[in-house]
Parts: C-alpha cells; sequence; structure tokens
C-alpha cells in the first residue's frame, strides 16, 4: 500500500543526473515505481534530447498514458522528435478519447500519416470519434465499453468482460442493447457478481437510465453527471444507438478548465497562460486587455476634458474620480458574478420572469446606493469639502450603484444570449464601462447642482 | 432508457395545482417517475405546508436522499417541522457522510437527540465520521465500503458483497485489509469477476494502491483523486488501518464549491448567495467589500486633496486619473489571478526559486509598461494636453504597470502563507490598493516633472 507519491526535488535531481550520464540500469530502476501521471510532470523538466532518451527506457503503455497526459502545446512540439509509425504504437495502446483528442491536434496529413500505422479497430474507432464536435458529448466520449446484449445469460455477459477486460480498463455497469445496438438500460457489476450464471440479462437490468445525445454540451453532460453522481454516463445517437461511454474523469477535467477560464476571462487574461509559461506568451495574453482599459482610461480622459473649465473652478471636483470609477467597478462585477453563477447553474428551473429579476436588482442596488451615499456623505466633512460637493458626490454614488448593477447584470445575460461566454462581464470589460459610466454620471451631476 | 430529465414549467404549474388540492393520488403519480434530485429542486420552490404535504406521499428512502440534497439553509429550516425520531428514519437510509454533514449542521442538543433514535450501527458510524474537520479527508469520507480480508477466497468476498449490497450502493473496488483491518490493496469488481471462486484474495489483490490520510486536506485529496483519474479513494488513518471511503461525486462538489467561492472572493461578495436569495441576504453579502472599496476611494480622495494646488493650477492632470487607477487594477487582477493559478495546481513541483519567479513578473510588468506607456504617450497628442503632461502620464504608467504587478503576485503569495484564501487578492481589495498605489506614483511623478 502506498501513500501519494510526492517527487521531492532530491530525487529530481539525481535522476537528472542519471539521465545526463546516461546510465539505463539506475534510470529505469528509479522511474520503475513512479506513476505515469507524474512521469508526465518530470518530462516538463527534461529537455528534448533527455525525454527521447527517457523514452526508449520505458514500454510503450507507459508511454501511451504518458503522452496522452500532457498537455497540448508540448505534446505536439515533442511528437514531432518522432516517426509516424512510432507515434502510431502508443495510440494503439490509447484510450480512444485520448487518441482522438491527440489526433485532432495535428494537422490532416500527419494526421492520416499516423492512422495508417495504427491497428484496424483503433483507427476505425478514432475515425469514428473525430467526426464529433470536441466540445460535445461525442467529442468528449470514448469507444471502450461492455455492452450486452439483452438476450444474453449472466455467463455470456461475463465472457463478454473477459474478452474486454484488457481494452475497458474500468468498468462500472454493462450497457444493455438490442440486436439493432439501441441502448435499452444497464447492470451494475454488482448485480452481475451476484446473480446466477443462467440469469437472463433482461431479467435484471434497469430501463431506469441516464443517457446523453452524441450533441450535446460537454458542459451539460457535466451538469448532469455532477446532479446524478454518475461516474459515467452511455452516450447514444439520434436514433438511441449506444455510441459510447463518458466517464466522471473526462468530466471532472471539463469542470476544472472551465473553472480556470472563467478565472482568467473575470482577470482579464486572453490566453490559457500559466506561471512558467514564457515571457512573451505572457505578455500576449495581458496585453489586448490591458489596451482595452487603457483605452477606456484614454476615452475617459477625453470626457473629462469637457470639464476642464468647471475643474479649474472647483479642483476639488477631481478629488473623488477614484471613488466614483471604483464604485462603479465593484458594483458591476459584483452584480454580473451573481447571475454568471446562476447561468452556471441552469438547473433552477425557475428563475421567474426578467422584470421580477430586474426589480429584485435594483431594490439591492437603492439599499446600497444609500448606505454607501450616506456615508461617503458623512466623511467629506473629514475632507473638508464644500457641503454642495459632498451632495454631488452622494447622489453621484448612489446612481452610479443603480446604474453600474443593472449594465452588470444584463451585459452577461446579453453576452449568453450571443453565445460569447457571459464570464467576460465579470472582467476588464464591466469595469471599463463602468468607469465611464461613473464618471458620465458625477460630472453631469455636478455640471447641474453647480449650474457653472 | 430514458434522457435527462428536465422539469418544465408545465409540469410544474400543473404538479402545484395538484399539490394545492392535495389529490394525493394524483401528486403520487406525477412525481413517480421523477428522480430525487429533481425532486429537491422542486421543494425549493414550495411553501413548508406544503413540503410537508408531499412528504407524507414519498417513502423514507427517497425522502433521505432530497434531504441529503438539499442545501444546508433550507435543510435546517425544513428539518425543524419534523420530530427528532422522523429525521432519525431518513437518516437510517442515508450515506453515513450525508448524515454526518446533516448532523454537523445542527445544535449539539438536537443532534445527540436523532442520534438516540437512529439504529444503533447508523450512530456508531456517524459518531465515529463527525470526529473529523468537515474540510479533512475524514470529514469528506463515508463509512460504507467494501472490506475483504486478506486471507479470503473470491467466494468469500462475493458473499461479502452480497451482504453489503443493500448498504454500498456504489462498489468500484473491494478493499483488502489485514486481520488488524490494515490496509494492504485493492481487488477491482472486474478482477472479482473473472477469477475463478477458489481463488484467494492474496493471490489478485494490487498492493500499489493510492490512499489518503483522514487528516488530509479535501482539496488535496481532490487535486489527488483528479490527477490519478479515480472514481474512489480509500482513507486510512495514523496506523494505515483502513477508515472509510471517498467518492468522486463528493470531490466534484468540493472542486465546484472551490470555484464558486473563488468566483465570489474575486467579485467582492462576501458570503454564498445566489441571485434568488433574499434582497437583505444579497445586500449583507455585497456591502462589506463596497465598504471597503469605498474606504480607499476616500483616502484616495484625502491623498488627491494633498495635490489641490497642483491641480488649480494644471486641471488637466485629472484627466487621467481614471486611466492610472484602472490600469493599476487591471494589471493587480491579470497578476494575482496567474499566481492563483500558480497555488491552485500544487503538482507543479519545480517552480524556480522566489527571485526567478520575480524577475520573470517584472520583466513582463516591462515590456507591458513600455507598450502603454508609449501609446498613451502617442494618444496624449489627439488629447490635446502638453508634452510635459503625457511624458508624466507615460512614466507614471510605466511604473504603475511594474508596481502594481509585484503587488498582485506578491499578495496572494503572503495570504496563502497566512492560510488566508488567496483568491481574496484578485478582488476588491488588490483594486483598490492598486488604485491608491497608482495614485501615488501619478501625483509624485507629476510633482517632480513639474517642479510646482
Amino acid at each position: 500500500m502506498r501513500m501519494s507519491l510526492e517527487i521531492s526535488l532530491d530525487f529530481y535531481e539525481s535522476l537528472k543526473e542519471a539521465i545526463a550520464q546516461r546510465a539505463d540500469e539506475k534510470v529505469k530502476a528509479m522511474l520503475e515505481p513512479v506513476r505515469a501521471e507524474d512521469l508526465s510532470a518530470i518530462l516538463y523538466e527534461l529537455d528534448t534530447d533527455d525525454c527521447v532518451f527517457v523514452f526508449h527506457l520505458l514500454d510503450d503503455e507507459t508511454i501511451a498514458e504518458i503522452v496522452a497526459n500532457l498537455d497540448e502545446d508540448t505534446r505536439q512540439e515533442f511528437l514531432r522528435n518522432f516517426s509516424p509509425a512510432q507515434t502510431a504504437r502508443w495510440i494503439n495502446h490509447m484510450d480512444s478519447d485520448d487518441a482522438a483528442d491527440l489526433l485532432n491536434e495535428m494537422p490532416l496529413k500527419t494526421r492520416e500519416e499516423i492512422l495508417a500505422f495504427t491497428e484496424l479497430e483503433v483507427a476505425r474507432d478514432i475515425n469514428d470519434l473525430l467526426r464529433y464536435e470536441e466540445d460535445s458529448a461525442g467529442g468528449l466520449m470514448a469507444k471502450e465499453l461492455i455492452r450486452a446484449n439483452v438476450n444474453w445469460t449472466v455467463v455470456q455477459a461475463i465472457e463478454e468482460i473477459r474478452r474486454q477486460a484488457e481494452e475497458v480498463e474500468k468498468i462500472y455497469s454493462l450497457y444493455v442493447v438490442d440486436e439493432h445496438n439501441l441502448l435499452l438500460g444497464r447492470v451494475s457489476l454488482k448485480k452481475i457478481i451476484l446473480a446466477s450464471d443462467q440469469t437472463r440479462i433482461a431479467d435484471i437490468y434497469e430501463d431506469d437510465l441516464l443517457a446523453v445525445k452524441t450533441y450535446e454540451d460537454q458542459e451539460d453532460v457535466a451538469e448532469i453527471m455532477q446532479k446524478y453522481d454518475l461516474e459515467a454516463v452511455p452516450v447514444v445517437n439520434a436514433r438511441g444507438e449506444l455510441m459510447g461511454r463518458i466517464t466522471i474523469d473526462d468530466v471532472v477535467d471539463v469542470i476544472t478548465e472551465k473553472a480556470d477560464l472563467d478565472r482568467q476571462l473575470m482577470a482579464g487574461i486572453s490566453e490559457d497562460v500559466e506561471e512558467d509559461d514564457s515571457i512573451f506568451a505572457l505578455t500576449r495574453a495581458r496585453l489586448p486587455w490591458l489596451i482595452v482599459g487603457m483605452a477606456g482610461g484614454l476615452l475617459g480622459a477625453r470626457f473629462i476634458g469637457f470639464f476642464e473649465a468647471d475643474l479649474a473652478l472647483l479642483p476639488a471636483m477631481a478629488f473623488f474620480i477614484p471613488l466614483i470609477t471604483a464604485t462603479g467597478g465593484n458594483v458591476g462585477i459584483q452584480s454580473s458574478s451573481i447571475i454568471l453563477q446562476s447561468l452556471a447553474n441552469k438547473s433552477s428551473f425557475m428563475r421567474g420572469n426578467f422584470l421580477l429579476r430586474m426589480g429584485k436588482v435594483i431594490a439591492v442596488a437603492i439599499i446600497n446606493g444609500l448606505v454607501i451615499g450616506l456615508v461617503v456623505f458623512a466623511f467629506s466633512f473629514v475632507l473638508e469639502v464644500s457641503v454642495q460637493l459632498a451632495i454631488t458626490v452622494s447622489i453621484a454614488l448612489f446612481f452610479v450603484v443603480i446604474l453600474a448593477s443593472i449594465m452588470g447584470t444584463i451585459t452577461p445575460l446579453i453576452l449568453d444570449k450571443m453565445h460569447i461566454n457571459p464570464a467576460v462581464a465579470s472582467g476588464p470589460f464591466i469595469t471599463t464601462a463602468n468607469d465611464l459610466l461613473g464618471l458620465a454620471v458625477y460630472f453631469t451631476v455636478a455640471h447641474l447642482l453647480f449650474k457653472f
């Protein structure tokens, strides 16, 4: 029995030394107890020559698993060092969904070259999977599953399990089909074990089964599996034929990627970057939204410019510019984040109508606006500004909170209708828009109240 | 075979009508095909009397599942309508982890009253689970699992599965222990099915098994299960004794909750609220961070106040205040979000040393700062401001980008060391701090360059 293996820096250092010395036996012995998932992490740190050396010490099955675990960029770069025939040998050992993902990343020519070398059955499965959109249930599923004809006996089903045991690593259920491959239900392995050999599958299978269609969105699949606590879900085509199976590990990755993507969008990062990416990649991912924010800032500067005369008369007006813009930004992000949460949780089937929702948003905004307006009014005396300016700021803040709430609520809903990820609405976009909105409200209120 | 059930508004309306008429048979017939997970969603929409009516039509097992699915607040409010004896009857049907979670939410007195009515074995399991911290592996695990002695034969193991079949709904593996309950390894159900009856467990079990300790953090458990694609992981105590099992469905919830919490913190929402919570709850969750932002804004106002004389001489200085604060905020959030991603992904075991990381952060910041500074310098001519002011703004922006990058990088690292959720650093906190930082840089540079 073994605890989870944390690779220590010591281990890594001595491994690197052994690799540098090309000490075959030593490296082999060191890597022997390391899991494929941890080997991938190690390979990220090695240069290509060292990787190639390590690979010739490992068996194809382990390499297949490592390659399946690598991230897209590294994998593509890495596989360029190997021939299509070599890559095909690894693909023969991969699960069909991982193999299809890998080939999907490749130029069509390379893909065809590799498929020419894979086993016939493997190539057929992969070609079948390549037909589906990457983010659909079909793109997520694997072909590996155990299919049992409804007319079989338990002993026949067990024979099928034995035949496929190598191929299908994780078996939770047998999917029961008729002679036309129409999905009828499932039998859990538990039931198979407890049934007598001659029991008919027809007598023990559950027909109350959740299945997803090949064209369903992967996020909907994730929601279904999460809601009903499923470890696997069968995938059927429009005719109801059993096409594949999605397992929970792939769905967990979908959930994590979605959360990461939302966080990036909220933070105004336009590409999937990590701390250890290159300086160039990091800059490229960050500049676009910074430029958007800058454009907003320049527009704001232009706008305040219209009030230069007012400012010359009352420079204290400038004191409150950061307060106004910050409040607008903060309120907008809060509002859009609450809507984001609602959109993510589609299963709440009763959201009430749009006007009711907006009414509530405005009610919350009025309370927040009143509190903030009053507190700022009180504190403006500490800042020794005129009562007139204090009133201006408070009134402006009140309206900024309300308008920013409405903007923050409506923007993600509109983006979602336009099939743009609504998380964009919680990022620099909303902050920039609300900065401008806030300035407009503030200077308009000031201009009216002071009758410059 | 059935597709995932979407509850339609029509169905809900006619159900509500039937409930209002207290039409026992009709309601029963309507609810019969609905899964427990969907029943929970319906119950959220009913008032307490209607819920109680619906409950008397359902069997204890279904109710147990519904109650386990409710969220904490609703559940507590709801259970107040039932006696401890009644609650105990439902708890008898729950998985031990769900039961422990439920009792954990209750006052000690109620908890003891309920436990007094549960079956002895159930109470023992629950009491065992209540000992662990809620966010540890022990707090996440369930006691339901199949334990096989290493000296058994396959047929003995199957007998054990039969004995426990009712209790343990999902069986993936048998956990193999010695006579002292020390965990030795596991056998998959697949292997059990394919082995002959008289095969000894000792000959077929895998000893290369991942297990977690009771005291491990639930987020570490989630990371391990995700990395190694596990559908279940056994939990052992410090002595290595098998204590329970964590299944992937609970870990998926951990991952989702963590993502939701991070998003809330980034958006400056201090409590777990949803769109359909009360106006009061929504306001309470939003005001704290708005007040923080406001305090920052007032400090900013105070700070700009020091430069009132400068502003009177050159009102155009105020034009660029939103640009400066927005840029600082955007850069800060980007930086902290990248660090957040690194912190979440602890498995990258080689992050390099701190100085190298900061060097890279500063390199990226210098490039971004140069680009933004130059673009703004170019555009300032469109705005018809003096060359001197354009230079001031550009230089200030350059330094703001660098300082905000450093702040955004260091803050989450410090929070993490202090065991505060580092996602706080990507919220209004960093924006407010960077607003102030930006203002300080801008007015200092201006004061120096213009020699007011």
